[in-house]
């Protein structure tokens, strides 16, 4: 019993050493890249032994991927839960697009968005990552897409097509999340206004 | 007289072991970033020791910087020099976004367009590289402005902000040059017609 106890414990502080290093991970990665991620910049920030760090995550793939992992944990719990259980799926759709802005603007991340970033980011890089990054954001697209299909066939939205209107949103996410971070707050207002736009026709 | 001679010859060599080494260097950072470009990288695969490219380029930062401006003079060389004298101003804005698209898909540098990459790489990293990447974006975004305020001045295009006309374009190029190398031709396509109509209008 005390055994059992004892092991708890530790694997009390191993899930508390793990959150806080990938909270470290997870900021470093949203500015200065997930490739530029090293486990020894991770294990200073953090306080940990570089030993300890690269055990918990297998190496430096493993740190990446799950550093991946909890940006979209994260983001998930900031933008996503919040308005999931909007009823009308147009009303759904334009506070998911607001809660985008407001995450990247609030600086959530110091980095803005980092799928939207480690898209470009990986574009030519293949390999497991890229997969990720793909799947994440394949993710976000299918949630605005089904978002977008329901509030057209509820007469929501009219004369839109729903792919090529969730495409453009994606498009002004991925320029706004440069804007934001390089003081270009023109761009910045000028993709939060045309999503604004799109969805208010 | 043969003293200015060597030193002639001398200039040539080292100005084609530049451009050998900046040739290799564009073509790593366009795929793998700017700022993983190395010393030892670009050294081993230009086939030069690393302390002659060091000093060459005074460092990496030099050579990072000198790389930047080796693939914007590519890409002004492909994509604007050969449009720049069409005398209607709509003709030549069309001719640049088409030639923007065409130097992506045509891999003309295997990473697609490495100053649109380099605004996302760059945007949460203040510094030298960051003001320069700044600065070729705007010199790129003033060639489109003042060729869509010309074609709006001139009747060409008719109920149009060229402000955002040239926002949007930079927003699909953005999100263009991701889908291009991720494999999502979808998207490649949608960007490129949604140019297309723009300019259409």
């Amino acid at each position: 019993m005390s055994g059992a106890l004892a092991t708890d414990g530790r694997r009390r502080r191993g899930d508390r050493t793990r959150t806080a290093i990938l909270d470290r991970a997870v900021r470093i990665a949203s500015t200065e890249g997930l490739q530029s991620l090293t486990l020894g910049q991770v294990a200073a920030e953090s306080g940990v032994a570089k030993t300890s760090v690269s055990a918990l995550f297998k190496g430096k793939l493993g740190l990446q991927l799950r550093t991946l992992d909890a940006a979209v944990e994260l983001f998930v719990s900031e933008v996503v839960r919040p308005h999931e259980s909007l009823v009308s799926p147009r009303a759904r759709l334009a506070a998911w697009c607001d809660a985008w802005f407001n995450y990247v603007e609030g600086r959530i991340l110091p980095g803005g968005c980092l799928v939207t970033a480690a898209a470009s980011e990986y574009r030519a890089r293949p390999g497991v990552i890229q997969r990720a990054v793909r799947s994440h954001r394949e993710a976000w697209r299918r949630l605005l897409l089904a978002a977008a299909e329901q509030a057209a066939a509820a007469g929501e939205l009219t004369n839109v097509d729903a792919g090529q209107l969730v495409f453009e949103i994606l498009a002004f996410q991925a320029v706004a999340n440069c804007a934001s971070l390089l003081g270009d707050a023109d761009d910045f207002a000028r993709a939060r206004s045309a999503c604004e736009a799109r969805l208010a026709a």
